[in-house]
């Protein structure tokens, strides 16, 4: 089952340092979360202002049983150059916040319509179209409030305000997601597709935006509060870039041969509507063995955080092995 | 016609003063509404990172012949307190974005369903539901874009930031439609109306929220960005949420007897619709007579700045006298 040059002592070595990294990462996990959930929960508590039913619906999208994938990339990378993570955990939970707008705008039956998310009813599912909508409106409005009233000093939150609406805007994430429908509706019509690397190149540039814009941005977030020096801010800009793709390769694999009660949502469903997928460009094993490419070129990166790299390096592989 | 105690030379003085502060307020409009649009259509050329359709939809909405009242006021505001137009003109713009967002969203089907808008169709009929929903959260994410990156120093961009976003979320202008919507269907269903102090009291703390908050800030911004002190900042704070009020109920009354071509909108909608307006509550010469009661009043607050609060004194007239 080997190719041919791979000693099995190379890769007895590869799994141990996964499984050592997972157990770390376990660990390192289970506390932050608990934390993000706890800020996020305390957010949003709002007073009397906010209707009870657009509170609800937010809590149900935000609450929910999230990897917190993002947040937790703020948190590590902060820590790992020597911030708190206290001062980093309001910029945790604006990406968050922002995530999860763009996961209850998505799932709406104008874009994608999808009627499970994280194993629950979306939200235009659970309340209506018009509550998830404002759902969503207000999560992305909050996640600028956390960051500008809770980031300090004040210099640092105008910073971030920076990072996380770049990430968000018509260039980054909302022009990644319009993008995405259009060549959805594109294949669906068999019109402009001229071969395989011009879906390879237009695939690539969609998950830049619609995926890679805001984990890189979570990266860049944590470094930026951490007020690292532009050479530490451009190796760690381009970890978060290519486990930013990474992280959508795996995404689109375990579609392609996940298993629904695992994964959380309808399982084949992309291949199903003939979205554009990195398996239905590259096919499953080239796919696979791109990850791993990024991700080891990734941790690399990261050689003058020394030890302190240990959680990033433990979250790249994970991107790999996640099943869900 | 004249009520008792009204002596024609006072009716006259008024006139008078609303015709002349007409006159400085078309000046002062027209050149700084021009300034506004260059400065969206500079923001709004997206490079190519930003799909054509989404540009089209974001322009198509933006860049329509709206009154600007709110970038007008954050500009007013500004230099009535010593700060140059250019300083402000970023936050006059995100105001501007903002506001767009809320209409393209609120006209969506789920929503209010409008199908014209400023006499042209919705962004959704014009492009359709899902361009309309990710052009709105551009916009949104884009205004905080503007203000961060533009606003100059950080401390002041990040206070402008805590300004918008407060303004915008859960507990304010989103916080406002999702009660409106839910207002407008209890109405339908004739249920938990228990007489007009309730309405009268629901009504005003939606339109406190859903259009008062965002006219209130735009006050704010100009305030914060001139650095004003405290005293003054609370003065035009309470300007603002008294012309916030007179505006909405400005546009009730437009509504109620206004003209289709002139609105730019359908008019009588509202009252159709079994909506909750202010002429609906208080009946239409009680609406004008408090209007004109909150404008005397606001403007009674601008005293400490003497002649530099013309235009703001001009605005808050125009509120009243408006035709579309």
């Amino acid at each position: 089952m080997l190719e041919e040059g791979v000693s099995i002592s190379s890769v007895q070595e590869s799994t141990r340092m996964v499984q050592t990294g997972t157990s770390i990462l376990d660990q390192y996990a289970a506390q932050a979360r608990e934390e993000i959930d706890s800020a996020l929960d305390t957010w949003s508590d709002f007073d009397s202002n906010c209707p009870t039913r657009l509170r609800d619906a937010i809590r149900h999208s935000l609450l929910s049983s999230g990897k917190r994938l993002r947040p937790l990339l703020v948190l590590m990378t902060a820590e790992a150059c020597g911030c708190s993570r206290g001062a980093a955990m309001p910029a945790a939970c604006a990406v968050e916040m922002v995530h999860t707008y763009s996961l209850i705008h998505d799932d709406l039956p104008a874009m994608d319509d999808d009627e499970t998310r994280r194993g629950k009813p979306t939200c235009h599912v659970a309340f209506d179209e018009a509550t998830a909508i404002l759902a969503g409106d207000a999560l992305l409005a909050g996640a600028f409030e956390v960051l500008s009233s809770h980031v300090e000093p004040a210099s640092i939150a105008a910073a971030c305000c920076i990072e996380l609406s770049r990430a968000t805007g018509p260039t980054a994430l909302v022009g990644g997601q319009m993008d995405d429908l259009l060549a959805e509706e594109a294949i669906r019509e068999e019109s402009e597709w001229t071969g395989p690397l011009a879906r390879q190149e237009l695939l690539q540039s969609i998950h830049a935006r619609k995926t890679g814009a805001l984990i890189r941005a979570s990266v860049r977030l944590g470094a930026v509060i951490a007020q690292v020096d532009s050479e530490l801010l451009h190796r760690l800009d381009l970890y978060g870039e290519k486990i930013g793709l990474a992280f959508q390769i795996a995404d689109d694999l375990l579609d392609a041969r996940g298993d629904a009660s695992t994964v959380g949502k309808a399982v084949g469903k992309d291949i199903h509507q003939g979205k554009l997928t990195f398996p239905g460009v590259w096919g499953v094993d080239e796919s696979a063995c791109r990850a791993e490419e990024l991700v080891s070129a990734a941790c690399d990166l990261l050689g003058p955080l020394g030890a302190r790299a240990e959680y990033l390096i433990a979250l790249a592989q994970y991107v790999l092995k996640r099943d869900h």
